[in-house]
């Protein structure tokens, strides 16, 4: 085992050469590409080819701040053991793990640059008409594999063990449910909304729920979980999707990666008025509507499908996964609107609403992120997909 | 360290004489008490004397079945460190280890012979009128300090992989939530009240709302349970009460320590027309539906007035505290069912029931212990504190 250092380009094409055994014949190039806030990571491949390898390495501490935040490379050990994990259940839509390397806290991933970001996709209007539907299956099939309806008990507790991941789950815990809910130096909020922000800030039936879902999502460990599943870490090309970045993973409520990403489509359903003209705006407006609504379905099926087979006699109750999926249903929409007003007025902002330039249009697109996001926390036990469905169509001939 | 071998009367007498250094001038006797069904207990005193010292070993199998049914040793460690974690927290009411060794599995316990087993004592009409607030007393200060309002991330998830108790738990899992809800050759159903098992195990709903319990069982990991809270693990004296046997605690939900004991309470509730005439017996039925009272009571008083000094600012909200302590509540009835049912008609009974000479009159005891046990399971989320009252007023009246 080599000892731990920062990789430069010249290390990444030696660990790749190494690794994929590629002799001296093979010419290798590298280049950084992170755009990431925590790690390293490294393109190689041959001149001139457009396909080659991923390296990516976590570093002691977070990489947009420097050394004076210290943080866990075993995130490393813990993003690869998930990727493995969710690959052996759904290879289709996890990124390949070609090699992790522990001392070096370094990994080797399979190249999607035939993939672009799906946040990027969206934010220029490409439509990937099976992704969100992919998205659901992807979810499905990692979170059933890893519940109680496929482990017993004991295989459950090892995995919650091997997955715990106490120092970046208490990143989340901070950044989604603590800070931008009260005034905190970290919280980025723009002057326009501030108003707005305080109001929230003040609001203390919102902020029981919200404690709720805090505290749900620490001691709910239903099945392990992404933990950061926004439309950056998916990756899209025609046909094809793959889930990237799971180093905020661990054991939580199934109803947290839904929410999450539910909350990032509808983050650029607030976009669209800042976007485009309204007719424009209004038509993408539906095209996210019917992302959720697949995603939504696509994973319930998929669920209860996967349900029918269970193992677990109690479980296995017909009629109990339908329960269960209601209960993952309003912990997504309570989870949705925590995530829509962190990336609002939170530390970590999104570009669908930043990119905005006009400041009176961002300020209402962001006004409405807010507004919607609240709504879904107070009014989680009540909106069933109807009411949903209703309340963005609402908002789409409001806007 | 010595290699593990079964303890005879000698070893025990070894094992107190070489902890409490106790020179050979000090006559020892020792003798087996253990009535569990898992491991062997030797009390050890000097001739004479009334208080001594208790010696409990875990066997490698479950003592009264034998070494056909293998079970792992580590539950000493287990116990020894919840005990040592409550007893921290609730020093008054957790019996005291002075002593553990991990190699033997044996820990060294205060003698509690001052003290009667609760359940005997309610077996008696023997009142002990503050073991219900010191029992919820306890219930809120060993949970408090083992949850999120207490715990930040870290620590909590810590102390998770420390408790990890998967095969006892699994045990738990399998007696209380699977065995009892269908056909299982290890249930034990008296033949006057095979109908109304088999009624149960064909009662979709009810075993829906089985599944979601089991299911939260196993999830749902808010507090540091002791996780067998039945009277047969409470020792009382005037004033005084002492938990003991907490090889099955682990991290779970709340209301499955509150709810065990609620339904052993219930359990002795519901025996009670067969114990006396009916003028007495509503008598005591009252009594217990005040332990119930009581329970709560200080369970809630202490554990709001534990969390006005959580140091968690989401958790902190005013408020936020009742609204968990009613999910608690509901969490406790669904429970109170469970351990009703499978101490009824699963593998291991209660003396309160089975204690019962007349077979016609057993049998009119089981069933209101079945029918209370389903309609809590069945109502859960309607019954606050004065519906319960109102549904036991009535068992009352009615038997």
């Amino acid at each position: 085992m080599s000892e731990y250092r920062i990789y430069q380009v010249k290390d990444a094409i030696a660990y790749v050469r190494a690794v994929e055994k590629l002799g001296d014949e093979v010419t290798l190039q590298g280049e950084e590409i992170g755009d990431g806030n925590l790690n390293q990571v490294f393109r190689v491949c041959s001149p001139g080819e457009s396909h080659g390898f991923i390296v990516k390495q976590a570093l002691p501490y977070i990489r947009c701040i420097g050394e004076s935040w210290p943080l866990t490379r075993d995130r490393a050990r813990i993003e690869a053991q998930i990727l493995l994990r969710h690959g052996e259940v759904c290879p289709a839509h996890t990124v390949a793990v070609r090699h992790y390397d522990p001392a070096l806290s370094v990994m080797l991933l399979e190249d999607l640059s035939d993939h672009r970001v799906w946040r990027q996709a969206l934010l220029e209007d490409q439509i990937f008409p099976e992704a969100a539907a992919q998205l659901g299956r992807y979810l499905a099939r990692v979170h059933y594999h890893s519940s109680a309806f496929h482990l017993d008990y004991q295989a459950q507790q090892a995995a919650m063990a091997d997955f715990a991941n106490p120092e970046l789950m208490a990143i989340t815990e901070a950044v989604i449910f603590v800070d931008p809910f009260r005034y905190h130096e970290r919280n980025n909020v723009e002057p326009l909304i501030r108003h707005e922000a305080e109001q929230l800030w003040a609001d203390a039936e919102l902020k029981i729920k919200v404690a709720r879902l805090k505290h749900d999502f620490r001691t709910k460990g239903e099945a392990l979980l992404h933990g950061d599943l926004h439309t950056g870490s998916v990756m899209v090309a025609p046909g094809k999707l793959k889930v990237i970045d799971a180093e905020f993973g661990g054991y939580g409520p199934m109803g947290f990666d839904v929410g999450v990403m539910f909350a990032n489509l509808l983050l650029n359903f607030c976009s669209q008025p800042g976007r485009h003209s309204t007719i424009t705006g209004q038509r993408v407006q539906q095209l996210r509507l019917e992302e959720i609504r697949a995603l939504w379905g696509s994973f319930r099926d998929e669920f209860v499908a996967l349900a029918a087979h269970s193992a677990d006699p109690a479980l296995a109750e017909p009629g109990y996964v339908q329960a269960l999926l209601r209960q993952v249903w309003r912990d997504a929409l309570g989870y949705a609107g925590c995530e829509m007003i962190r990336r609002t007025i939170g530390i970590a902002h999104v570009a669908d609403l930043d990119g905005i330039d006009d400041p009176i249009r961002r300020a209402a697109c962001q006004r409405q992120a807010l507004a919607l996001g609240s709504r879904l926390i107070m009014e989680a036990e009540q909106l069933n997909g109807t009411a949903l469905d209703l309340l963005l169509q609402q908002a789409i001939a409001g806007g």
